[in-house]
């Protein structure tokens, strides 16, 4: 992983073996990041979505490996518990064209991968919601 | 629904039940909102996406329900007839791992959504255009 | 094609016929963009993406044609060899409901796009690296 701050934004480079949420925690952390919008781009080759189920309350989770482009990775940096906290979807297309995504939660960089961190000016904490079983944003 | 402003962003909470289409040009109102970008994730389980059909110049709707990921929630504010207007794109993955989407027509929250509004300074307006059957940016 | 400048901000939009990457590039070379986000919507009809194979080192191209909203189209504007360098990826919906999408190689609009370019105060740079194959960023 390389990344530079251009001012407000900062532009994350990820290698191949970088797992994306540990990398983008990593950088929230070196850079006390307490509110940022993320979106960016590049390739994955071992990784777990999952999608949400009401009634059990719990992400099922999907696993996929071959490469695949992510077609988007959207979401954000808050905090919890005075660290940083990581919320990202994704939206990826395998070898055989099949477009699969939900939930990010983990994922590793097969190629490359450009992700931009957009600061904004503020904080924005989560706390456990246990009625919804998410972490969820509390302003 | 739950918003704060930061400077040139406002991040909206939606919550169980609010419609987004509705929540956020109910921001945009209450914000005065001329020209945003919009970025989001969250999840859905009501929701109508259109698909655009040249030859019938009308888009096509596919509604969906059970709970699903939005994997990207991406698009824009302007306005028409003086009022915010919304244009928004969606991709979501349901409890069968099936990725759909489209044009938003109407969603509902089921868990929560995290929507950055990125405001630019300026004013872009609509007109509808006979020709394509959509109400088309005119600067 | 038209576009406005907003501050860091520039909306693009594209009218049909437009190819997106070629426009892109247009503005980028007109407003000597150096780095920036992209991020837009709107239809496409003929649209080529490309799934990176590891094993052969290339991109395994699909095309297709009728008319697909254009979900989520996510990127960057960085610099190679001294001139603007586009990558995007690209996730769209057609009028049978399936979702595809990908590395965008070429895309024609439709109807009409909707694209923002968010200027970051900064120049990023790209080599070819010759194990990846691809044009890598290079800090």
């Amino acid at each position: 992983m390389e990344y530079r701050v251009f001012d407000d934004k900062i532009l994350v480079r990820l290698d191949r073996g970088d797992e994306i949420t540990a990398s983008l925690l990593d950088v929230a952390e070196r850079e006390h990041i307490t509110l940022a919008k993320v979106q960016g781009i590049g390739a994955v080759d071992d990784f777990t979505v999952g999608v949400f189920d009401l009634e059990e309350s719990k992400y099922r989770p999907f696993r996929f490996d071959g490469n695949h482009e992510i077609n988007a990775l959207v979401g954000n940096l808050t905090t919890k518990d005075n660290r940083p906290y990581l919320h990202l979807h994704i939206t990826c297309t395998g070898l055989d064209g099949k477009v699969v995504g939900g939930h990010l939660l983990s994922a590793k960089v097969s190629l490359t991968a450009e992700i931009f961190i957009s600061l904004a000016k503020g904080e924005v904490d989560r706390a456990f919601d246990s009625d919804l079983s998410i972490n969820r944003i509390k302003f």
